[in-house]
């Protein structure tokens, strides 16, 4: 299972009840950001999670709203008493990003490894226990959008393992994914089974990535910077994405749910916005700081 | 008169209802920060207090909890349409260290303007219509503290006035400054009476700076980074002020009014401090998030 928190869903600015973009994403003790902006710290706190457990934090892209609370967290990190290295993904600029950042907490008692990645092709990575997929963004500056995927094995199939004449003091270890006496896990496995799959991208226009690695998905995080129709033309000149558009997206990946965040600091109320999204896509979340959800294998 | 509002009392990381230290101090129409740490922006907001009016920031020192929040405050002030220089004040490297945070927010349409102050000796300017001194702190780093002053002109004068000979209809703008027909202001005013003073220093041992410049102040504001008597120690190796050597600054400047800010994120509850701190100067506050105040002339 996937343990998924929005610790701020604000954009621009933060507000006294919206902190700005965050996610904080838990596969069992090992967890990662997407994003990191002002309040993050905080939202942390609220939501009981822990700092400890942060493997690698995910950067969509260097704009002040996504980025300015990670010096802050990275001096919490080291006051923690952390000595394990932070991995740190986002677009080619990074780590000249994050040593700007530094300035201010120029002293840490662990090392940042900085991946950086292309914003004009995709890539693969591991991550705190997940696959992560990068693809390029749309924002008018280098931006990206990830997908992280849990994957699950095949059934134990005890059939297939005798007729293959697997003894079954084996059978434990191959179930785990060991390989012994010439004998593969796929030995005794039945097709892989649907694992989970999140999609977040925000400040982007729709793109592509989206829609290629947002099939299916059990929960896609969208930004929903404008409701108002009269802000599209806004919307395609600051490279944001209308509400709307996410619910568009969201139906046509079939996914299971969405939640919107980086809400416009002019938008006080986007949940005026509700009922219309849910004619387009039903299970359209308005999301706010704290929102949480447990995603669980099917059956 | 001065309006005071504390923006945030916590040190090294914000807690869900402690935002990282800030100051914000108005002077009628003109406003200036000391210190800009995460969660700045939100106090604004709830202290409805205006970011147009801010025409400088005062740094202490290059932590990141007195700093963090400033990436985010350049954005929102930008995003204000912003065009005034904004002036900064601080230890050499100021401009340095804004210019590494700004690269989540390279694009402002406003100049900062940095000024750097070296951590041996006092300096003076004038801020936001207030007198301002700078002084060396002890923060193992290079550290300020700052004192703010509001003058006041002496009472106006009619004897003198007329003793020595100034037509009645020159009196208003001899009053209001300006120097007319070879007589000056000070032909019809008394003595300058008692003006308005604060002092705010945190993030250091007791130096002779607070004593000097805090003699007879309206307001002090000190950090109270540890209470408890087994931490004077550790107090002295970190550079920070116990609250007890804040209050006995307190009386033996004959302050009229101290605030304790800058709370270690261990404790929870510094009220538990205030009794004790009231034996050593009576007019101890603990401070909060958006304690406010307005400091008006005597009499």
């Amino acid at each position: 299972m996937i343990d998924v928190c929005l610790l701020g869903t604000g954009g621009m600015m933060p507000l006294p009840n919206r902190s700005l973009t965050a996610l904080y994403v838990r596969n069992g003790s090992r967890a990662l950001l997407i994003d990191c902006g002002e309040g993050t710290q905080t939202a942390i706190r609220s939501a009981s999670l822990r700092f400890k457990a942060i493997e690698a934090i995910l950067i969509t892209h260097f704009h002040a709203d996504h980025m300015s609370g990670l010096p802050g967290l990275l001096l919490t990190l080291g006051n923690e008493g952390r000595t394990e290295p932070l991995a740190m993904y986002g677009p080619v600029g990074l780590e000249r990003t994050v040593n700007g950042l530094r300035a201010i907490v120029p002293e840490l008692p662990f090392e940042i490894e900085c991946h950086e990645f292309s914003d004009q092709e995709c890539a693969h990575f591991t991550c705190a226990g997940m696959e992560a997929d990068v693809f390029p963004a749309d924002h008018g500056i280098p931006c990206l959008g990830y997908r992280l995927q849990l994957k699950r094995k095949g059934k134990f199939d005890p059939q297939s393992a005798r007729a293959k004449g697997i003894p079954v003091q084996l059978w434990g270890r191959l179930q785990k994914g060991e390989c012994v006496d010439g004998f593969t896990p796929d030995d005794v496995l039945g097709a892989p089974r649907r694992g989970l799959s999140i999609l977040y991208s925000t400040d982007t226009r729709p793109v592509p990535g989206i829609e290629e690695y947002g099939q299916e998905a059990d929960l896609l995080i969208l930004e929903g910077m404008f409701g108002e129709h009269d802000k599209q033309e806004r919307a395609e000149i600051s490279h944001h994405m209308m509400m709307q558009e996410a619910a568009d997206i969201a139906h046509r990946v079939n996914a299971k749910e969405l939640w919107l965040t980086h809400f416009s600091p002019a938008t006080m109320n986007p949940e005026e916005f509700e009922a219309e999204l849910k004619e387009i896509f039903p299970n359209t979340v308005i999301g706010n700081d704290c929102l949480s959800k447990t995603l669980q294998f099917e059956d």
